[in-house]
């Protein structure tokens, strides 16, 4: 992991230009070499902090989380239990072209991760921090199965992100958003019409 | 695309041997001479037919596609239009080994694709074609409004598929079929709760 990046400007260039590779060029382009050139540093000054790909992706990585988390402590605050929920759950959609660019890479992120040993913990860590987002945005719902609730909504929420991360257009954000309220209100108490 | 291939255990070889080499080690591992060694078949042999990793992960993708499609045909007539619809999707959702093994393909296919000129176009072509078949498995629940249940369920069952070929120990084979048919039963006639 890096030890030390000396400035905030430099972190948030280097993250920026492994987000772009990934983007264009898909998870394999990340080197140091190529988000040295990206990010108009030299190779060796980047070298200095980094020294394999899996430490910059895990890098370009958690800056994402962090962005994510920074925009969920800003919400603000929602008057009903389904517009909470709706709320956090929607910094989990590409609605704008911020989260869209999340999509992309956190799509070749997961699919890099499957297959490369370096990164599948961090894989791991990823999916268990966004069930707890999930799972605390259901909470006030009282879903009638918590653990069935969270694999359905997740489900929801990642297969819509997958799909306008592949094909931008389609769904659209109005179809994403309208089809999230939907689901949570068509369960009232979550889970209820089954118990 | 391939030309000609001389026998249909060749060709089942070649397939799967381009699955396993993209479910161990990435879509980037596919080549001619990956592949000949996988199927243990000279790479002069198989260039004479293959001569580029795009038509190898065509090639592989198009006989994935063959066996969803056989699998299609051959389900058991079903009583209900819950249990039809069920029957269509659950042949997309990672329930036995086999269908594990297309979601893991799957996943690597599209998250290479997106970023693949080569691939981009059979990508788009095989995502027009799941929408058809998630259609076709909603249209006798008679949704209200077809396009959204279609973004829905599409969405529901690969982001199940997603998450179970990421996670294969999580959601259950259980659990996805409860989610699959309790989402499309707490519908009644798709949609109607809302229209």
């Amino acid at each position: 992991m890096p030890r030390l990046i000396d400035s905030d400007s430099r972190r948030t260039a280097i993250a920026e230009a492994t987000w772009r590779l990934i983007q264009r060029e898909g998870f394999d382009a990340v080197s140091v070499r190529n988000v040295a050139k990206e990010a108009g540093l030299s190779t060796g000054s980047l070298r200095h902090v980094f020294t394999t790909q899996a430490e910059l992706v895990a890098f370009g990585m958690s800056t994402l989380g962090e962005r994510f988390v920074e925009r969920l402590a800003t919400l603000e605050p929602a008057t009903t239990p389904i517009d909470t929920a709706v709320g956090i759950l929607e910094q989990l959609l590409p609605l704008d072209d911020e989260r869209h660019r999340e999509a992309e890479v956190w799509l070749a992120f997961i699919a890099g991760a499957r297959v490369d040993p370096a990164l599948r913990a961090l894989s791991e860590r990823t999916d268990e921090a966004l069930r707890d987002v999930v799972r605390a945005a259901l909470a006030p719902l009282e879903p009638a199965d918590p653990d069935l609730a969270l694999e359905e909504v997740y489900a929801l929420v990642d297969g819509l992100a997958l799909h306008a991360a592949l094909h931008p257009r389609r769904p659209t954000a109005e179809a994403m958003r309208i089809v999230l309220r939907g689901h949570l209100e068509r369960h009232g108490p979550y889970g209820a019409s089954e118990g």
